[in-house]
């Protein structure tokens, strides 16, 4: 068995994500306290998301919009006062977040140096792009593929591009859904290093007993466990 | 002199988009003419636009929130009533919006089957995606690069990668600043084809007698023109 290529999931593998996400919803959800419970607020917020999935895709631009409609939903179309501005502006702050890698990221980057890394990641091109610039860590990569849905046909085609194909390829990320089932099922190893949050759009189920699967406690396991499939 | 890749913009050289965010602009104009004359609001907008392209990049998603912030700008934080849910609905609008090719498009790519056919688009990765689909344009092409920015580092990356080398590739696009100019400085040919409307961040001086550079009437003129290069 060969592995030739490595590819890493982006958002909260590399650097934190979700966390950004949940502290501007919470930040929402008490400016909305006078006009629904946090409950219903939540409630509201997924549906909203999940109805302009496949129109928005992934990302804060889209996350925002929904909170905007989800605002007016919540407010009976009478925002008050600077409430959408300051959405806006939130959605801006989150776009300007300050990129910092996760504690080992480096350092497991540098141990798999012998292997093609490819980073594959959803969301806003441009802010991808942006936050892989901001992490210090784009030299490290062969390349970089923006992805707007990570299914099997999407690692097949990634790893036949910029490696030797899925089958001498590992995929590692915190998402069950995006990272691991599709990779396994393009014929890819996969590794779960979770994050301490999981977006519920992202929760699946664990794989039993798969042969090319494993779960890490974290990404400094990961070079060891690609170096022990060869 | 060989050429091999004919790279192709897609919004306003494939299809319609320019008239459709000044279609949806008029519409936003008119539901704020009591907030501000309808030239106050499209210098609102344009600012706002401007000044959210580096955070926002290209596409529907970004002009959405921009008129949405225009609309909170010009309102003094008081829209009124459905105002702000009209702009979420008018936007998902426009990313629904159906595509068709422009007058002689299929005709053009047919003629040019001889040569590798690369779509070159800034905008929504997702949405860009869906309107190749939705174009059924989508397997006249060897390959698709949805890029952040377009500028001669771009041409290059992208006519190594799926092509010859930016020597033997021509592009063709509507914008002089975004499709003529930074690929010619790249090193490759380039066709203008003007579209009815340009908006007015894509404005730029038309290359005089650059060997390399033809303006041509419409996409019916590019098969002929990349022929004569040969």
């Amino acid at each position: 068995m060969r592995i030739t290529t490595v590819g890493l999931d982006a958002d909260d593998t590399l650097w934190h994500n979700e966390t950004i996400f949940r502290l501007t919803q919470a930040r929402l959800r008490a400016m909305l306290a006078d006009f629904a419970p946090a409950e219903a607020f939540d409630t509201t917020l997924a549906a909203v998301e999940r109805r302009n999935l496949r129109l928005y895709g992934y990302g804060v631009k889209g996350f925002t919009l929904s909170m905007i409609e989800t605002a007016m939903e919540l407010t009976g179309n009478a925002p008050p006062g600077p409430l959408i501005a300051d959405i806006l502006a939130a959605g801006r702050e989150m776009l300007g977040h300050p990129v910092e890698p996760l504690p080992g990221v480096e350092q497991a980057l540098a141990e798999l140096v012998d292997y093609r890394l490819v980073l594959i990641t959803k969301g806003d091109l441009l802010h991808q792009e942006q936050k892989l610039a901001a992490s210090g860590l784009g030299d490290l990569f062969a390349a970089v593929e923006i992805v707007s849905e990570k299914d099997a046909s999407t690692y097949e085609r990634v790893f036949a591009r910029h490696g030797t194909g899925a089958a001498e390829a590992v995929m590692a990320g915190n998402s069950l859904r995006s990272d691991v089932l599709p990779a396994l099922d393009a014929g890819a190893y996969a590794a779960h290093i979770p994050y301490e949050i999981t977006w519920a759009h992202e929760l699946a189920d664990t794989p039993e007993n798969h042969p090319r699967f494993a779960e890490l406690p974290s990404i400094s396991a990961l070079p060891g466990w690609v170096r022990s499939l060869s």
